[in-house]
């Protein structure tokens, strides 16, 4: 195991005084300012500067499609991409707004691309395979593969970090990947299935009965072949977008960056990269409470709380988007804000 | 009463409609899809452009101060508007990163401004008196001074309306307004005292106590003086600044303009107005759940839901300045995603 950076504990402390100094009553700027406090720790700094945040979408796709545990066809993933690369995504409209760079990484999308679109050259193509074979009935893939993608994701947050980036943030697009996040919640927790399938993008009830079942008989198999460790978990019933998202948190870690989690898969491969190393952890944030049946128990067990609930759940690391400029802003009141003695404001008499 | 503008269930029936058709499962975007149906039918367009906010501080003392219900001494209030006018305080910091026009007006603060203060000239200086009267054993205001405290809100709200802004966000100084505030919300929603009052800008438990009979005193007195509508209410115990926010917020909806909540104060002057009349309650939204005990209550009997729970008790606003980017963001993807047709993107086959 790499030794990991550690956030600067003399760093929150300072930063803790400094927001005890500002001109608001005591702790009533609430969550922002312990953001502020752990930003600081990390970025390293006692006021850090803005945030540059970049943001990096994995797709790929899933044998376990065949199945029909999802409300679209698997061809959705490729028209998706170029969605994404044309803007016409939610998250291109968020990156817009936030000032917030973007990179498109194929890991393994299983459809052509249409061979008219001219935004093609703007993707990362380095796809492991057409999609990963059907958890249901047989590993998801192979250790290679799987290696393959965490490094993938990994040398993409090194790269964002060397670059300068202050906030590493990671989506996923990739029809019924919700399934292969769920076995992976499932089996790293110990969760139910019953208890983490969700709706994914809006299936009917009969469909998710069979998303259960699904999940049950992929955790069965892969019980039954030994499956132990986190990376056992990743390889059998994962998905080359989620081992990607893992070693992206883990790249984030060993550069020492604070990563920002989106949603259900994301927080499943959160859980993939804690699992394998606790210290990642530390660099981890959550962003949002996903419409996702599931979801809340897997940020429980990161001991994550999200900071927005809006009853999402797209993915595309939307979500952590909505998330930026709450950031910016306990970076910048922490900042820019004058202290009782600059401003010649009475302290509290309470205490 | 001024008959209101209402409403048009015909552009929040368009906007659903192309809700339905953007590149993402139908509903995965949540409240920011409910918001982006809420703000066409107001603005009124089926896709409006990004929305143009202006912040108003309405800053006035309390005569209960003097009964030891808050943690800071009264000359706070003067020293926090000249933080304001200086660009210190935590609502100068959000308004500037999120591009807010902000105005601070002056509607009875009791102390004077130190002489060397060069920015005094930016503050609208209207007070109505320097201070109300103790709330405990008298009426806060007269019905003249409430009226006038009514009418410098109104009238921002509307000048502001003329002025092309979009989004009319009300905020609040006043050391000891939290005690007016709660007795507002007891009078008009029956809830106990015990069960509003808060702690404020940081109180002890006696205080606290304390403050609880101040309330109850404060409502005895009231209704045994005959205080029966919300206008008698405000007038008894309310304070300038409450009176300035509800007609604020009046002066909004006569407009056709939403008006974005902040905490405790800015939702007991919204029930006032509501009180008043019940078709402000359609231009209004709310912003956050504050810590202040209660204010789930309040926004429970506007039958509004906040969107970010952050433990944030400050007041300025603040709250109400953190929710802007994501009413931002609400219209952004709603007038700039691409529709599954502009994409090429396969719609669901779940219906």
């Amino acid at each position: 195991m790499i030794p990991m950076p550690q956030p600067q504990a003399a760093l929150a402390q300072a930063a803790r005084e400094r927001q005890s100094q500002l001109t608001k009553p005591a702790g009533s700027l609430g969550r922002l300012e312990d953001l502020a406090i752990w930003l600081a720790a990390r970025l390293p700094s006692p006021t850090p500067m803005r945030l540059k945040p970049m943001l990096a979408i994995f797709a790929a796709d899933h044998g376990v499609a065949t199945e029909g545990v999802s409300a679209f066809p698997a061809e959705v993933t490729a028209q998706m991409v170029i969605n994404f690369l044309n803007g016409g995504a939610a998250i291109n409209v968020l990156a817009r707004q936030h000032q917030i760079s973007l990179a498109i990484i194929d890991v393994g999308v299983a459809n052509d691309y249409p061979n008219n679109s001219q935004s093609i050259a703007k993707l990362f193509r380095t796809p492991i395979a057409n999609g990963t074979a059907n958890l249901r009935h047989a590993p998801a893939m192979s250790e290679a593969q799987c290696q393959k993608a965490w490094q993938i994701g990994f040398s993409i947050a090194q790269e964002a970090a060397k670059a300068g980036k202050t906030l590493l943030i990671a989506g996923e697009m990739g029809i019924a990947n919700t399934t292969a996040a769920a076995a992976l919640i499932c089996a790293l927790t110990g969760h139910a299935a019953e208890d983490i399938v969700g709706l994914g993008t809006g299936i009917n009830p009969a469909s998710r009965a069979l998303k259960v079942q699904v999940v049950n008989d992929a955790i069965a198999r892969a019980t039954a072949s030994g499956a132990n460790s986190a990376q056992d978990w990743l390889r059998e019933v994962g998905g080359f977008e989620i081992a990607a998202l893992a070693g992206f948190y883990a790249g984030a870690a060993a550069a020492g960056v604070p990563a920002l989690l989106d949603g259900f898969i994301t927080t499943a491969a959160a859980l993939v990269a804690v699992k394998h190393d606790a210290a990642i952890g530390q660099w981890l944030i959550a962003s949002h409470a996903s419409q996702e049946q599931g979801h809340r128990l897997a940020l429980q067990a990161l001991e994550l709380e999200p900071l927005l609930d809006l009853g999402l759940r797209l993915g595309e690391a939307s979500g952590a988007a909505l998330c930026v400029p709450l950031l910016q802003s306990a970076l910048a009141l922490h900042g820019e804000m004058a202290t009782f003695a600059e401003a010649g404001v009475a302290a509290s008499n309470m205490e």
